[in-house]
């Protein structure tokens, strides 16, 4: 089992003073960066894009960037992301007519390489296309809606894709994303969960390194 | 005449610590905020969205923030940055079948209203809309493509448009975006401009004052 | 000058009893029936299709169907409203980018064509197809979104397509759509207009001879 | 199992004097009143929006109306149904990338809320949203071409289907929808169906009771 | 199992002298002519289209000509490549929401009618088509992108493909496209191909009998 | 005045040998190749791509190629028109809403640049992008559609731009495309035109060298 990877949702961040901001919730204990990009056309929201994230480069952040595009379609944007700094580039199947190609574009671009799953989506995606996958991302809520809480059903879809991870024999991160809080992460790790996103139950908190510590606290009773 | 108005944009500011690069450069004089949204389809870019608007309100900033769509469509975004703080809202006439409305509907959020022109779309997107517009962007760079310096052939257009305001009787500021610097700014300013976008220009400086007090000597001596 | 047409739209009907609707309306002395056609992509609505059109036309309604496209693409379904029992079929410069083949293609199909122009829209779009034209038709609402009235620079914009027309010494009608009433039929057709839509304006009334009758009045007293 | 619902599909209805079309049929037996829309995008056709929904609700129609949408996308149309007074929206999988969020928008829009299949569309997209179905549309002709019967292998796919909502426990309806007649509807319910739209079979005939009263005898036998 | 068909990509031919290419490439033993349709939108290439099908025709080809649809949508212009002389029209699963529309299309024209996997693409498209396809063709590189080689996951695929269609019983050929040489094709035929789409490996060679010979003496050693 | 060009089209030639086609056409003394790209999307045909321009430059082609885009977006084959041997680059303004960016990319790839203009299309698109153009390409017919003559009004339009060139001082050619044969090519170059687009009037005669001598005839009476 992969160790756990605590992964701060920036979108939840003060983008007034970001830097800090991802300063802080590392110093505080995170793994990795969470960076979602939106487009208005994938999910009705726009974020932030390339700049935004060579921005954090420049800062001085070296953490892993883990940069979620919900953007359509996905291969002219790879390139700037990887210019930009992103250490990992997941992608909907939905975005993609040429699946197996974005992957093999995301590697040859240096970058780690991963499919996310809408809450409907169904996981045949995966058939074909295990052997150039370095991490697989269930969203546990709709991406670009507002105001939604984990969606129970997820727990099963993760035992499934755990499943295939480890009759696969690969090395194949399983991150999960939506309403991850302290309350619940212990049972998201139960069901086969290694990377862990959060947003707003993280920023949202006075005292980062508080939540990150019990959600640790919490991880480690599910093993 | 209106007063002139220097807009920082800050596409070209540093995103890690946003609040306070707008807090300084309004601090050495600024008048307004020239915020670009980019969605990776109007243009082949990506930038920042109504999150980030709306941080630089709650980080406390009052000035007018003018936000430039490079956006298709543009309607579904309009009250989610009306929503997030933004004072005028201006969009490309390519981006909308029902250009009336979408000015109506700006309005109708309570913003300030425009039309943007690329440096090679023709004027003619004016002729039935001049009184529901309060600014109107002239393009002197190609919006979402790097490297490029000042389109000559813009001060030639921005004459015309002066004319058309000048005519029309209307209360309608011009305003300017594209290679604007100190060294052009006259000359921009005598053919008819408001309203200065102004980039690296100023950012990539490390004295916003001097350079914002340069464009201001400048602009005097248009007058 | 030709004779005026009024032209009640459908839409404001009840389509419960379309046929009787449409029956009392001829019967109480309009013109033409106004179809308007809306497919959720040109306009953010969708209404009404070629069957309803030929369902009129089975029930017995001779007088002429003028179909007002708002869609995009328009080249596929004008066969099939032509086969449905179309007179007259209009569409929206910004839906074509072939617009004198889709006026030639109305015209093969057995149906007078024309060109419709958003509040917004600029008239260059009549630069090369006015030997094409049957039929001009002026938008003084924004079509597909409610509550709207009459804007008023629509009557300038009459006047310049009257004088277009009346220069080219072609055989064009102007129609207007929008917000058209007795009250303000009079001052539309001094403007240049000969075809006026009304819709909420009449089926709105329990006396639909009444307000047409009104209408005719007020026409007369325009000429 | 449930009880059968015959649901004729008004798009064979004379559009003429709709409102008694469905009052005949209604009280020739019919369950409830299917409704089917088409967009000239997601498929070649276009037939009625809301406000024919709303037209029949004004006539005073109380019967379940079942809107089997044939859009994309999906979303921006579900409360105008909603609040024209839809009682169940369906959709096709191909037509969100959101599939769970657009389930959940027609419920929160107080509706019943269904996938539709198309002929050749696999049945995977069910594996995570089956608890939010109230309704499953197999459709046994393709949506929106004319000319065509009911394609023999979707008996074998009904099949499929009710063996899936057994197992699940949950309370789903299966509806069927493309060349169902007196004379196969024996066989379509004893493959899974419980619903059971029928479009020309039914009002082609001049006695509407006749055909449901067959259809009744058919599907008696069939249990 | 059905006799082996070598199919020569004529985009690696001379498209200055093609007919002549064909010719040569048909009478060193090659079965059929494969045909690849790119429309720089499926994929970020543009090819060939009906017009050249039909040279060949006019020129005097006789061979069965294999057209794979690398476009989007698909229905509008497989009436043209059926008049233009295609044999086998086959498409991207991804490129049409009726599949089973489209296969009938096909059909309707007189062709025969595939369906093409791209590498990552999962095989469900099959569930309910089955009987309505005479080949199914597995990509082995990705298309429209240069420069690559056969994917190896893509044996075990074909081994998938080659039991549905044994354990359907119907007569379906078994084609695969990408990096198709003599050293590899003895492989690809023991997992279960019937027809061999080779490009380069031919029309790069001085001589194409030799090539064709290798591959003929390749698969007789699978048998 | 500028020298004239024939410009046979290679649309109407025998794909089966093009090589030998072009060779002959400009032996008989055409004067570049004119290279019609359709791409099903801006107009309803698909034709041919960057490799065949680049077989005709390997064949040994040295005469200008003239390649006319009919397709959406632009920006991305652009490049790969220009490696394959391109020397002119036309588009439609509607395919692009950069034009001014797109005329720069021609530029920036080592070709020649110009904006083309269907029969319906304003010329409004020319007031901004003067000083970019090498060429105007007006058709005379509508580009995708089979089937037409000549559009009389188009004589105008060439005086229009005719004159528009002659005012700006710049050398700009202006070119013609559409039922272009001997006996009105006199008339067209009275109007201005000096390119001379020409397909089937030339390939479908048994003697190119007769066609393009009997239009070096005409065009030596216009002067």
């Amino acid at each position: 089992m992969k160790p756990n990877w605590i992964a701060p949702s920036i979108l939840s961040a003060n983008f007034a003073k970001l830097g800090e901001e991802v300063d802080n919730v590392l110093a505080a204990g995170a793994d990795i960066v969470h960076f979602d990009v939106m487009d208005n056309h994938f999910v009705p929201n726009l974020t932030i894009g390339p700049l935004v994230c060579e921005a954090l480069r420049k800062h001085g952040v070296t953490a892993p960037i883990d940069v979620h595009l919900m953007v359509e379609p996905v291969d002219r944007i790879i390139p700037d992301f990887a210019k930009a700094g992103a250490s990992i580039i997941t992608f909907h199947p939905e975005a993609s007519i040429h699946i197996d190609r974005t992957l093999q574009l995301i590697h040859d671009n240096g970058c780690k390489a991963g499919l996310v799953f809408n809450p409907g989506t169904p996981l045949h995606y995966l058939d074909y296309v295990m052997d150039k996958l370095d991490i697989i991302l269930l969203m546990s809520v709709n991406p670009g809606f507002g105001g939604q809480s984990f969606i129970p059903s997820a727990l099963d879809k993760l035992r499934q894709v755990r499943k295939i991870i480890d009759d696969s024999g690969l090395d194949i991160r399983l991150e999960i994303d939506g309403g991850v809080k302290a309350d619940n992460i212990r049972a998201i790790k139960a069901a086969g969960a290694d990377t862990f996103v959060a947003g707003s139950a993280i920023f949202n908190q006075p005292d980062y390194k508080k939540v990150i510590d019990d959600m640790r606290v919490e991880l480690a009773l599910a093993e």
